[in-house]
């Protein structure tokens, strides 16, 4: 019954079932059809269909709870974008346990992209920090950041200490931050990078770059985070923003 | 000198070249290598370069000038999210000419997403516009929109005649909008999508959620806009909440 299994069937198989997935034609918390209707609907063996489905929930789409089915995984983490955006903050408010692990830490001279973020001179030191980030032991995130090294001496080692951005800037004198500017595009995977976001090279990735700006408005970070594209998707809520409209509205 | 020129040479050419555009190691505004270079770098003939090339000016990521050489494209279309995003002031703004075109007009019951965002009954008819959108003639976005036909009567005619969404909406006595909420989401284009877009199926498109509501905070729009993922980034600027933070802090 198995003769039939192959590579590429099946990688054709987990394909059309992604694609039902992530254009939503399959929707969160929708069972799967059994293993059965499966081998008949894509005219396969059993292990074919086992090797797809094993793919797909590598891939986070669903999640196969044993006795009960294969289920179409509750949709993608919504990271908010604001002026307040917080790693963990995130990922809490959605009731995902964050981590954060280290890769690896240099000192470089800035680039003309990171000294422009930053507004420093070029070739000006700065620290590269990149690190993973994970949800419920998921890897999500794949970042460079740079920071100053001369107003920031020995943020890296403060870094590998395990405390958070906030609380290390705050021992710095920088008790707040805000994220001045966020710019989002798309672009296929890096092997690298597929291989740190646990995520096949056929899928794409989606990319934030930021700069965060102390109280008084002067750059005090940088950084390219690299997002499984398959498990995320960012917001901007302009709720505020409306409330203030709406507020100015009835003043006058 | 052509004959080693074959559909899989080309295409692996043009890639190579493209993954040096798409992860800047090639920068905007440089020029690419001369013809005879790239031919010994990739030990292929000048016909295998050339389709290559007319291929990288297809998906919008060089320009060929004739008689100067060929350049990398100035980057992506950088589209701006805020609480007052509009298309055409959006690309004005960048020296880009915008242009709509109406691909087709339907009434239907609302879909269970589509009355949530307009916060209506499940089923309550809505205008369903499905339209394409232009930067100096090149597509880059192709959005499904959603009105509600009871409060806009006739809307889907008005959209027909060329007129701004912003001056319909005003005949309609809402005289302004805003920007609610934006998701933004990226996964790999379906044929008529890449068709729409005029690019390749091995490149990821970038999707765009919103919800715009009028001045009372009623939903007015909802849609749905996939934009072709190499030419566009978009950007979430917060200089306006800095300085209401840094106004705040000189208050007290």
């Amino acid at each position: 019954m198995d003769k039939k299994s192959s590579h590429g069937q099946w990688q054709q198989v987990e394909e059309d079932i992604a694609e039902d997935i992530l254009t939503g034609r399959l929707s969160p918390m929708t069972q799967l059809p059994k293993e059965a209707d499966l081998m008949e609907r894509f005219g396969v063996g059993r292990h074919t269909i086992r090797r797809a489905i094993s793919s797909l929930e590598n891939r986070g789409l669903v999640q196969v709870e044993q006795g009960r089915g294969t289920f179409v995984r509750d949709g993608r983490l919504d990271y908010r974008i604001s002026e307040r955006t917080r790693f963990s903050q995130n990922l809490l408010d959605q009731g995902r346990e964050p981590l954060g692990q280290a890769v690896r830490e240099e000192e470089v001279p800035a680039s003309a992209a990171v000294a422009e973020a930053l507004r420093l001179p070029r070739g000006e030191p700065v620290y590269h920090i990149v690190r993973r980030g994970f949800a419920d032991d998921e890897p999500v995130s794949f970042s460079d950041a740079y920071y100053p090294v001369r107003r920031f001496p020995g943020f890296d080692k403060a870094r590998l200490s395990g405390r958070s951005v906030s609380l290390i800037l705050a021992e710095y004198g920088v008790p707040d931050y805000i994220r001045l500017r966020t710019d989002i595009l798309t672009r296929m995977p890096t092997p690298e990078e597929a291989r740190q976001l646990g995520q096949g090279m056929s899928q794409p990735v989606i990319i934030s770059k930021k700069v965060d700006v102390d109280m008084k408005g002067t750059p005090i970070a940088y950084s390219e985070t690299v997002w499984a594209g398959e498990r995320i998707q960012f917001s901007v809520d302009n709720t505020s923003q409306l409330l203030d409209v709406l507020a100015k509205g009835k003043e006058t």
